[in-house]
């Protein structure tokens, strides 16, 4: 059988199961990436697994969200993650250095290899032949204690690419134009792999942006073939020995396929509030803006702020608009500044900002409420640009330089950009030289890992029990995101290191009384619709709940991360059916018999309700590890109890390849 | 009699009284400055004066504090600012264009003016031989209403320099020396005035930092020679017409005198927490640092920076700290990068933020707690950095450059910088496309003011009634800050648009309680030590407690700009005896025939405390203006009462010399 590429992939990292789309398997990952936000739970459950050091050839942890410093949290945090990455083995990139996801796209992505990151973003390394996925905090200490990752095994889209893009039609129209046509759920359980003639269109940042952004459909990850970009890339990155070609067998297979002509795409724009709520440009009504933002791990790349100068140059960002400009990594900089890119958008009047997340998590740049904000980000959902009312829509970096210009929404179809300045081949050694490296071994032991008191590990549950008596907390509707239980912001994300104080951010934006109510109801049971937890991998939103005493949610469906994030932390996730009932909060649920539905494996189960005669019957979607896991209290007591083994140890070859990876 | 050039600039712009220390004065500015953190009340109030159009030739806003936007406030404030500025005349430099002094430098100042500015550290343009001080934003904007600027004349101290700075010493150092001398509480009343053979050796960026930080003894302003360093800057700026060679009378008389010898001086810093806390930096005990800022409102100049990157060019920063870097301006920024100094500072490591207040005022990269913050700024008053318990050393850029290297603070003596990149003449056309110049008054009336949900004018109080009963709510002790009264950092400063919003940090760090006492008991006395309100002129220090019900502070002595921001607002500021008791919070007192003391021209005022046999003698130290300023209920109600006349109707030549300051 002609195999696709996805498929190849996962085959060379399969430890157990098999590669049926929708059953379980586990893979060993080669690289793991970290980044602060998510990373100090990841940090604190991996010291709760008691292993030496971390058991994967690769892992960086990269401090690029909490940066701004408000109060002191941010720099324990810091320090914290500096002093873990000396003690366990992780290279370090500093505050400052760049976003993960570029930084890692430039030092440490291998064609063929597998990446599992703590952050939904990681498949921004599909773009070079890698498959690279996010996942809870939790599962990914456990993937880099050596036991293995566990995810569903994809279906895979074929994507097949034909045409040129039109003038001022980027690679960000053709990924909202796949969002357009799959919304935010029509990904999920798939892996979009590209290929046909269109690629060689597409460079390395292109793909980047669609690897990036395709995970807003809900998907697992995008596969890029590594071809003559791969290698051009990875020789500008002073790694052309990294390179290894990779594609699909001639005629492979895929579980779908679709054709998208690149010939006849448009500007697009994802209007408030969803990435999936895609239109053309021209099909807006006229719309003044306050802000416009260009950056975050999407459309921070050197051609992206390149194509953003070309527009500007010699001319001024209208008077009514603050627009910022943020490069994905130093290294960036560095190229915009030798290149003459940063000077132009400076002179234009744009707020050049630090090479970090910022205003793409609400860390700073938040908005006026009620004023239009146009962002070349990836996501839009309601609060995440730290404004509670917030007009958030998503473009291409020629959309956004163009509607800097007129101070509204502006097609940047048809006009002239001057020409776009080369760039300087960037200087590889800077990162080199600021991104730590593993010390040896022998000088590990006595490192002191310096916890602050902004740290604080999460609990682990205690075992599920039989009997499960408890009132609904709160009714929310679909698409609920992440962000919506952990929520955006420097505030907020500032005590993402102790959940207790994370507690009372939780469903704020929906329910400004629900923290206080769970804590006087000593927990309580979330009912939701379809596609619960979309969007970001912070497990917060799983242990926010755990710790408030939640132990089952009803939802009609979840997001594949968050779900498995509530199972790491012992919440269980039960299936309402399509055409569930309303339940107003206070209901009474009595739910009999749930320890002994999970290990028997029962694929329902009745909940008696107040005021209803019949039982309600839930699905019981889990398989065989995810009950025990449940059973046990959550991943970390599983592993405990001995549920789990290693499944690798770090061989000395396996250091040979760390070695390489950075080129020293 | 041979004078003074204090003298000569006051002179020239006297409206009323005489040139006698300590009596007050009435002047006309030629110049407002306004910064956006206190400079919404500052607007808002202009508003309340119910003027057409600003009175004063030239008026600048610049956002430079509240810039982070960590919710949707500041923009609000921004917005409101700009829309403010094109109805009522000013100009405005927007957000991330830099810092008010560094650009009002670059831009506006001009030898022999008068320069009031809404922020403390007005005094720098006192490095181009301009009389240029800080004011509560109501005074503020009195003055630009035309009705004149009062100050109390200031004793002018003449300090001679003579001799050559030693390698590795620098202007900061020769104010820190002054402040070891005078402390922050010396210079209250006085003016430095320099003069001396060794002004030879010190540029107008040097000048300038002498002259903001000069303030922090308690000083009115510092006063510069105009001399070949002010017109090589002006020509530099593209601004040569604006000079003029100015200069004390030969002989001149001062009101004291001291002699520096640049000679003698050694690498200084001020230890926490008080920027009057000086000593050698080789005195200190080893200091490791978590944290390094370069940049504020001094020393973020070319000059500066350019000699923290000789010493880190080709070097990295020490791994345990993190360096941050904030030019001044655009245009500094501008010439870092074309001069390659940015380069060098990016590739030691450092993170290169934007030219805005910053970290000074804690707005983003507060430090962790206990932890040794090593900054070249202007303060270190506890909590300014946005972190509670701080420990911030303020120090030379030589001496935070040779500290960046080793991690702890360390003498930069001996060192062997590289050379100093030449700087690149800057390119001023940069900032006149960016500062928006003033509508023609034609269109100006249809502008609206864009005043959003954060912009709360604050409530005029009543007139002060005869018969004051209240508690004590807090005793405090000496040199206390207005920072311990409106807070700096990030999500305290967000709120100072709103005094409601504001006077829930008031005394925070103190006492947490503060604010709810105040309002459960409708108000209170204040009591407090020597230099009640100390550093910085945010006139919140003095709306709040106007808001709370406080009527009446009672304090050993205050601070020039508090103390006037508190007769502004409406409280009376009494004067304890030297060896006053002690009163516990909750003391009663009881204060008969204030109105009539007052208004009388009382020197004392008796005041009958619980459990006390004898009455409190409190002196009425306020002039005749200030009596009935107090009396009306404020400035703005006295202004309203008639009281205050208009010193001043801008004419058409005043607008010929607006139109020749930015060169246009």
């Amino acid at each position: 059988m002609a195999e696709n590429l996805t498929r190849k992939i996962l085959r060379r990292h399969l430890i157990a199961g098999d590669l049926v789309p929708g059953t379980d398997i586990t893979v060993t990952p080669d690289q793991i990436l970290i980044e602060d936000a998510t990373g100090t739970m990841t940090a604190m459950q991996f010291e709760e697994l008691g292993v030496d050091s971390i058991q994967i050839p690769l892992a960086v942890t990269y401090v690029d969200h909490n940066v701004l410093q408000v109060d002191d949290k941010n720099m324990q945090d810091h320090r914290y993650l500096q002093t873990f990455c000396q003690r366990y083995g992780l290279r370090y990139s500093p505050a400052g250095h760049g976003i993960s996801h570029y930084i890692h796209l430039e030092r440490f992505t291998r064609p063929g290899g597998f990446l599992l990151g703590a952050d939904s973003h990681t498949s921004t390394a599909g773009a070079v032949g890698m498959f690279a996925t996010g996942a809870g905090g939790l599962e990914v200490a456990v993937a880099m204690g050596g036991y293995g990752f566990d995810l569903p095994c994809p279906r895979v889209i074929g994507v097949e690419l034909v045409g040129q893009f039109p003038d001022a039609v980027e690679p960000k129209d053709l990924v909202l134009e796949i969002l357009r046509r799959y919304g935010v759920r029509g990904g999920r359980g798939a892996t979009f792999e590209f290929f046909g003639p269109a690629l060689e269109h597409l460079s390395i940042s292109g793909r980047a942006t669609i690897a990036n952004m395709i995970i807003e459909t809900g998907a697992t990850t995008a596969v890029f073939p590594s071809d003559e970009w791969t290698l051009r890339w990875l020789t500008e990155q002073g790694r052309a020995n990294d390179y290894t070609p990779l594609a699909a067998d001639a005629g492979a297979d895929y579980d779908e396929s679709i054709l998208i002509d690149l010939t006849e795409l448009v500007p697009l724009v994802a209007i408030p509030h969803s990435p999936g709520n895609v239109i053309p440009v021209t099909d807006l009504p006229d719309t003044p803006l306050s802000q416009i933002c260009v950056g975050s791990s999407v459309n921070s790349s050197y051609e992206d702020l390149a194509t953003v100068a070309a527009t500007l140059r010699g001319r001024t960002v209208h008077p009514r608009i603050q627009m910022t400009v943020t490069p994905g990594s130093r290294q960036i900089l560095q190229t915009i500044i030798e290149s003459g890119v940063y000077q132009d958008l400076m002179q234009a009047g744009a707020r050049m900002l630090e090479p970090v997340c910022g205003p793409c998590v609400g860390i700073g740049q938040a908005p006026p409420r009620g004023a239009a904000s146009l962002r070349t980000f990836n996501r839009n959902f309601p609060g995440r640009s730290g404004t509670a009312e917030d007009e958030v829509y998503l473009c291409s970096p020629s959309t956004a330089a163009a509607s800097a210009l007129t101070g509204r929404i502006t097609d940047p179809s048809g006009r002239d950009p001057l020409e776009i300045r080369p760039a300087q081949v960037p200087d590889t050694s800077l990162h080199q030289m600021l991104i730590t490296v593993p010390l040896p071994d022998e000088a590990r032991g006595s490192i002191v890992v310096e916890r602050g008191p902004n740290l604080v590990p999460p609990v682990v549950p205690e075992p599920i029990g039989d009997d499960l008596q408890a009132r609904v907390l709160i009714t929310v509707g679909d698409d609920i995101s992440t962000g919506d239980m952990a929520p955006d912001g420097a505030v907020a994300m500032s005590v993402w290191s102790n959940i207790a104080l994370c507690a009372r951010f939780m469903f704020m934006r929906l329910d400004a009384d629900f923290h206080d109510r769970a804590q006087n109801w000593g927990g309580g049971i979330i009912v939701a619709g379809d596609n619960y937890g979309q969007g970001s991998s912070r497990e917060h939103a799983a242990l926010i709940p755990a710790y408030l005493g939640v132990r089952v949610i009803a939802a009609k469906s979840y997001a594949r991360i968050h779900r498995r994030n509530l199972i790491a932390a012992g919440v269980t996730p039960l299936v309402l059916p399509p055409s569930s009932p309303e339940f107003s909060t206070g209901t009474q649920w009595h739910i009999k018999g749930l320890r002994q539905a999970l290990l028997g494996g029962a694929e329902t189960i009745a909940v008696e309700v107040t005021d209803r005669v019949d039982p309600l019957v839930l699905d019981i979607q889990l398989t065989e590890g995810e009950r025990h896991t449940l059973a046990a209290g959550g991943l970390l007591a599983h592993i405990r109890a001995g549920g789990r083994h290693r499944v690798r140890e770090l061989e000395t070859t396996d250091l040979a390849f760390t070695q390489t990876a950075d080129g020293r």
